[in-house]
């Protein structure tokens, strides 16, 4: 029996364990052997393997395992190195591993990339393919990743749930809340959905993408408050200045990667327009539950396409390729699998395209187009003791 | 045909409209003519009234009703003044209104409270009753609050959510979620119940009954990193020191009715945290959400018979009364609707008992076998265009 290994990495989101799921459905019933690598390519180079032959037993597992949020077999964020190369084709070999599907972001397209190479480079019989996942929708050549769909419709759902909540009141108040999205703006653009179809959301939606300018925002306010009392504004964690540099940033603060810290945007807006209003000011940030709460059954069900699609090119000897969706129609709604180059993916990021983009911090019809598809359907969750039911592999 | 009017006040709640739904209910099956006063006592001393018999055409728009978030008939924050009842009760006759239920809080029940006691010193054949509702669980002679139980199940469903979050790395992290509760802490303490059921949730659960104590919580935090990476704390936005000031105060500022602001206590621990430890530590506020989201079925459907109950009560002459639960059982859940004096629970708050709280910052078996029937089942929701069907009554 050849052997498939499969593992995640980069932030979890709702749908990432359903691309797991679609691999070990494609491997059990086609008769390969399928091992699991703990806390992504960091745990394979300690060889923390678990079968997943065994721990997956029927496909009540299966169905389960599918709607499990965050990654089941844990995540690493780690960056390779050349040694680390030579090390993991050792090992490899020494597990007998032919086919290796990664599940993840940029960073981990990255990896599928140099591995991929390595193996080609040393005219090794190993394979490896990318299975795409982000809540960022910020891959390229892909019309969108598996796990934004459900993390837009937890975007969509909360807004909706919001602008109802700050709408019992009839004395004015500003609602702010920060959605990820340091770079694209797509999930933040998903606050676009409750407005255009129950005309209650989201009054101003700043993106990544577009240029924060106060007083341009405190105009609009002004002219929405001779209409309604609440008003709702929807922003990216990474907003910036017309000068680039990001509205929450901290310049004191660097991260690991090198990347200046921004945190709270949404604070720092509230603090803004308190200069300026004397009113209640909220700020809200969705925070961790943006990537591991609600679920889009379109989502689901693709993100577990993905896996199978990924098992199947790789096992028929694909390489150094990653999934993509490509959208063949909106409504109804149609998609097809493809292979692309995984190099063109690795380390590059999509974003929210002008044409989409209104000027008056609000996005058009053509982008609910493309959203709408995407957040469809509520898969079926099976509740014990008023909690959902879950999958662990750890 | 006699009048009944309804009203909402205070903060919204997911089953708030439940118990609007069975009073509505209740008066149009018993020949009453019903109708909302929206935005509260404050809409209603502008006579803004609705015919709800009008609005709510048929059993659909009912169940549609039941399961919708937040005040249907919007919301204030006002105390009577003792003029403001006097322009009542000639509203009151004019509009030939002969019962009135006012679903609310404690600051609602003390309107309740002054308007009966008016119409009864007035000999006036006018009926006030009471229908309590809040996350907080915080009223007395009731064994706990509508709206508690859906409110408690989203702290349930997030703290797993963000406990499986979390637990995909394999290096040490601290997260906090900051919930809701100045004064106390019964939504907080439900962030105990994924952990005793599915072994993954929160470590420390600190009460605003709890004296907060830094160096006790580090020395909690310390000896937990010894047998896992990731700790996730839950705290009550009213967490206190020993000497009664809360961790989070900001004495420069003060609300309107005279309480100090708190703000953002999960960041101020972070901050705290962050001196001790360098590790990723992150802070969540659940904010709105809290009571505005996830629903229990056991919290709907009782808020829906306390409606009726209400009616039930008020057309049958009672007045200056409340609707209370008594629990008559655990397992199997059995309750029974009451009535108290609604004097009795004005102004008043009930924190969660000693007996429920463990000194190491977490709750016990008694306190989950009083919260756990509170979060069972999950109503049924439409879906149009993937967002949930609500309805809108203003």
């Amino acid at each position: 029996m050849e052997k498939i290994l499969v593992a995640q990495s980069g932030g979890p989101t709702s749908a990432i364990n359903a691309t797991l799921a679609g691999v070990i459905n494609y491997a059990k019933r086609n008769n390969f052997e399928i091992i699991g690598g703990l806390y992504g390519i960091s745990g394979i180079l300690n060889r923390n393997f678990i079968d997943l032959s065994k721990k997956i037993k029927n496909d009540c597992d299966l169905e389960t395992l599918k709607i499990t949020p965050s990654s089941a077999l844990g995540s690493c964020r780690y960056k390779l190195n050349n040694s680390d190369l030579e090390k993991i084709l050792q090992i490899f070999k020494e597990e007998n591993i032919k086919y290796f599907i990664y599940i993840g972001g940029n960073d981990s397209m990255d990896t599928v990339d140099k591995l991929s190479e390595y193996f080609l480079e040393n005219n090794e019989d190993i394979y490896c393919i990318g299975a795409p996942k982000t809540i960022d929708n910020d891959l390229v050549l892909t019309d969108h990743t598996p796990g934004f769909g459900s993390a837009a419709k937890f975007v969509a759902d909360s807004i909706y749930k919001v602008a109802r909540d700050i709408d019992v009141y009839d004395y004015k108040t500003i609602t702010i809340v920060e959605i990820m999205g340091r770079e694209s703006g797509f999930l933040t653009a998903s606050a676009m959905i409750p407005k255009f179809i129950t005309n209650m959301g989201a009054d101003f939606i700043i993106l990544s993408e577009d240029i924060f300018d106060y007083n341009k925002l405190k105009k609009l306010i002004d002219k929405t408050f001779e209409k309604k009392p609440n008003i709702l504004i929807a922003v990216s964690e990474g907003i910036k200045y017309e000068d680039g540099t990001y509205v929450s940033e901290d310049k004191t603060k660097v991260d690991n990667f090198g990347h200046t810290k921004i945190e709270q945007v949404g604070t720092k807006l509230k603090e803004m327009l308190l200069k300026d209003y004397n009113l209640p000011i909220r700020s809200i940030e969705l925070s961790i539950l943006q990537r591991a709460s609600i679920q889009s059954k379109v989502d689901i069900e693709e993100s577990f396409s993905i896996g199978e699609f990924a098992a199947k090119s790789v096992v028929n000897c694909n390489t150094s390729k990653m999934v993509s969706i490509e959208r063949l129609s909106d409504d109804p709604y149609e998609v097809k699998l493809n292979l692309v180059d995984v190099s063109k993916v690795a380390n590059k990021v999509k974003k929210v395209e002008k044409k989409f983009i209104e000027n008056d911090y609000n996005l058009n019809k053509k982008f609910l187009n493309y959203l709408l598809p995407l957040i469809q359907g509520e898969p079926e969750i099976q509740y014990k003791n008023g909690l959902p039911v879950y999958f662990d592999l750890k």
